[in-house]
């Protein structure tokens, strides 16, 4: 058995993660932590564990985490930088990191984007970005696997295979993301913007440039392209609780020639026998193009695309996660089957309800 | 022109009021008080107000409230007590309470239910509580005006013509009150409650058992009837922002013969040429019965009902109100009307909206 | 393995069997039929499958039963008791019926309810009513199980303990139930009702009086309690997709002393180490009663209460589920696992999510 | 007195002009047609106008329209352009038009993306376009108005002023229109794809490439700038009864300097004193960017956005309006008041609700 620690297990995405790990049939949950609920129940938390992990919180303070064989770190941003570099140096022990704070390899684009200077930056070129269909064999012999922003997940998954095949034909400076995502993105503090009167029924735009995330997409796009990558993002805030669709707007040159089966064959090519990824791509039906709603609870990413010729050529990508899953704990329990050998798909299975 | 100040205008029912009062031709807006956003546009809290209302807020404790004909006390429970009793004996004004402080007749009453001693219990005798389609004539002479709570508005309304004119034959004793309330009725305040990832999706009981508007409906009913009454109120949050539907569920001695027709003409005959009431009654379609979504904005009270008979009969009652409108902001305003004889439908015209 | 056919799977009962049958680790799904779907891909009615199960829908009529050891049969009301007799007649099959065909005991009850005249009374009374926690014993043993009504079954589930235990001091002639329910109720036809316009946002009564289920919950209770019980519900459609949460308002003589605990004892007894009952209970936090967001996935019944006096007694209970699941295909499944010897919860231990 | 014909009144564009018209001073509401509903009370499709409309759908073919000053057209596409050219032969009678049949100037264009040949081509000549911040003077003096579609409206607005000031220097073939959009823009008639259970929770995109309105969006960007310009527009399906938010993202050439006052100048300018355009923009709050749900039941159209420099600058404007008021029914109120030199907010007023 792996015994697991979970820091920062009150807030949504520590309580996704017990949700996946309490079905794991080969880890065992050693340390959950929470400077602010010591002494709780979990189940008062996360209401779904009810009669299914009777455990408390600790606090990361006064247990001896050396004991874990893996610890998932869901404290803020800022936080994980200050105690892992520690961590890891006295204890044989793997780090599964959920904030920002190892994701990015170059420390300037840190700095630009999070207005600080990281203190460690040669751990950010040793920690693996966390996407296994881009980097599973580095995941593999990982010490740190820093999990991808949600956002970043959906877009990023999305537009690799492009990037890497059309990087010659792609407008690379003219990259569009426009998301769509859920309230629960932005965790379990409550505040005025997402108090329900406020929140509900809303379609509102936040942070419509200069978004963190662009950071982390440009990183991944620039490494499979091979080239300098802009991207414009947009997120907005519509009234779901979980799940993102991020819609890319992506330019081709005008003299491309290019059908949508060679499109598909270039998607189904880079992702072959993915487990997670499925192509949603239908003629008729209601089901014609990726929707968060079906992926809700789940570790897939659904891809979809249309493409549309004026002179300029645009190729428009879908992709639906779970923000919460493939958007982060599911992604971080995919990385720990890697990074233990374990079948991919452990405790990963849950397919979702319709309707 | 009617000068009017609102005082604790920062909240919802306060924003409501600068809604309805921005298009009311009688009356002209003088003070605009908040004790937390002094100096703040209004339409930074209240946004449908952009380009209406060009006022900033002020404190109450900075204006001259006498130069005001009215004064609406949009304040939390416990605090126009404080401050109204003096204010009245100073200038010659009318007043227009929004919260708790005034609505219970009997002093014992609020002791009960609120868990402090009323200061000016001989106020709670003066104060007129404020259903115009109950207390017409005493609204217009009144000086002081409680608005009810939105779950008794809701309830009273629609029980009030059969407590009246079947008294001998309902089940005093056994009366049971079932809610469904949007979000808007738990205020402007965040909390963990009202956070969007925990509100939205949900249908959840709350204070199922004691909810203080049980003293208003009882003492309303016990007034029509001439009775003792008991009422079991249970309230449950669901998914909407605005909106209450009101299920009450009454028994009927058995030996009572009486139709669906009779019982339709005690409906009419007690709220005969009522401008804010409407019967909700069809034989097919969508809109048999009353629903909240349909009165969204409006000042209208619907109200249907159905009989059942197995030995026992029991009427459902269904009463559906804006909170925000006949539950609160409405209802001062057309206590307003009444109070300085204007036309009582002014500014109360919004027919809502469909879908 | 258990050889498994499903009849009229395209609707949202079937389409849920489905989604926990793909994960049975005993069960292969032999048939997949709807007589409107033939030679469609199952995952073009049921997203969720897409690359889970590769079947398509066949006719009920050309593929041959009897090859498999259970048959479900999610067909419209009045269907299933049209093929079942002939079908059980000619071979060693079992039957899981998810419609209304074989719920009622009492042929008479049936032609009330139902206006019509049952063909065959005699499969009434050998049909086992499907709630594993009432009637596990007979359910192993049974040929026939008759899956219960959703709104029946959360009813009956959370009022059962008490009408055991208290008949002599319920008033058996007054029992509300108020149920709120999600638009996947209604099936997956289309329909004026059902268009998102129309049904989002709303709180609306539907079938306010003699719904059927009614029926089912008197027949349960009555048994139970060993006395005639007269059951008036009324459910109102919510704005949620998945979930029922039934309030019922059940009254005590005045002269019973019983405290809270005592009655938590008599739910703690009556469901004592039953897999799918928890008991929410908690004097803070958001989670002090049951909440259907809390069980959508899961085959959990959430079962809650609070008691009032005010001379006379009043219990309100609350009890969520999900529709689809405990309501409809988790029982169907449950009652698959007794009657197969199989561990109850196989294939049944989604935790459910949260937020 | 005004004298006007609904033609199509059951739809929902039918419904919200008589909301608003019900309200309009000058305005009698002569006929109010529906070939399905011949014979049925209004306020049965319309449930808002209880008591305020005490008419019946009559047929279009049963009534003299000659009788009227206007009529609306609010009938599927392809059906007004059959009758309309005989009534204004034969009458001297106003058309605003709510379908697309007179919308797009090009008989070409109209043939393209309607895959039909326009009967009366010179009719498209002589129709105005309906957006009165555009056309103000021409609507005034017109015979017919082609109400724009709604998601034309929301964009074409928002970029009229910078396509005009800035033709030189945006990417005129490269501007994306990414929409959010409501399930009422789908019309009162069920369908698999807006029935609630599948319709609630999603975010689907639709017709992503080549939509309707397009063309008209390209139409006036091109009369605006005087120059070519070629739209991408992909809208999406999103959890809202009511709205539109429209997210265009523009590309500026790399070298002009603008700075953020500028192009605020720019929007300033161009609608200088229009009542229905409000511009958001503030530094702190939740309501720094145009949302939907601010502007539901109103005539206005919010307009706000960001800029982004990295080499290439980017400006992302947004664009909230309620599809069916500003997007629909609102336009057709304005131009009927241009049309009859009516003051132009004539029953427009209404300010919207908050929350």
């Amino acid at each position: 058995m792996i015994n697991a620690g979970i820091i920062g297990a009150s807030g949504y995405t520590g309580g996704e993660l017990l949700r996946l790990l309490v079905m794991h049939p080969e880890v065992e949950i050693s340390y959950v932590t929470s400077e602010r609920y010591v002494g709780e129940y979990v189940h008062r938390l996360h209401p779904n564990l009810k009669g299914l992990l009777q455990m408390k919180f600790s606090s990361r303070k006064t247990v001896d985490l050396c004991n874990c064989d893996v610890i998932f770190t869901a404290t803020p941003h800022g936080s994980s930088m200050s105690y892992v570099p520690d961590l890891i140096k006295e204890c044989d022990i793997k780090v599964i990191d959920l904030s920002a704070d190892f994701r990015l390899k170059n420390p300037e684009k840190y700095d630009e984007y999070y207005n600080r200077t990281h203190p460690n930056p040669q751990l950010l070129s040793e920690a693996v970005y966390g996407i296994a269909e881009l980097h599973r064999e580095d995941i593999k012999k990982a010490r740190i696997v820093a999990c991808p922003g949600c956002l970043a997940a959906s877009a990023t998954i999305s537009l690799a295979p492009i990037f890497k095949e059309l990087a010659d034909h792609i407008d690379l400076k003219r990259v569009i993301v426009d998301s769509k995502i859920g309230s629960s993105a932005a965790g379990a503090t409550p505040s005025t913007a997402t108090h329900h009167p406020h929140r509900a029924g809303i379609v509102r735009p936040y942070k419509p440039t200069g978004h963190r995330h662009t950071a982390e997409i440009e990183q991944e796009l620039q490494e499979v392209s091979g080239k300098p990558v802009e991207v414009f993002m947009t997120p907005h805030a519509v009234d779901i609780v979980r799940g993102i669709l991020s819609t890319s707007h992506v330019f081709l040159d005008g003299e491309i020639e290019i059908s949508d089966n060679e499109i598909w064959k270039i998607y189904r090519n880079f992702y072959r026998d993915e487990p997670f990824i499925r192509f949603i791509r239908d003629k008729k039906g209601l089901y014609r193009y990726p929707n968060p709603k079906n992926v809700i609870g789940t570790n897939y990413a659904d891809i979809g695309f249309d493409i549309e010729s004026k002179g300029i050529k645009r190729i428009v990508v879908f992709s639906a996660i779970d923000n919460l899953v493939k958007g982060a704990a599911g992604a971080a329990v995919q990385n720990l089957n890697l990074m233990f050998g374990i079948e991919e798909t452990t405790a990963l299975t849950f397919p979702g309800l319709h309707p």
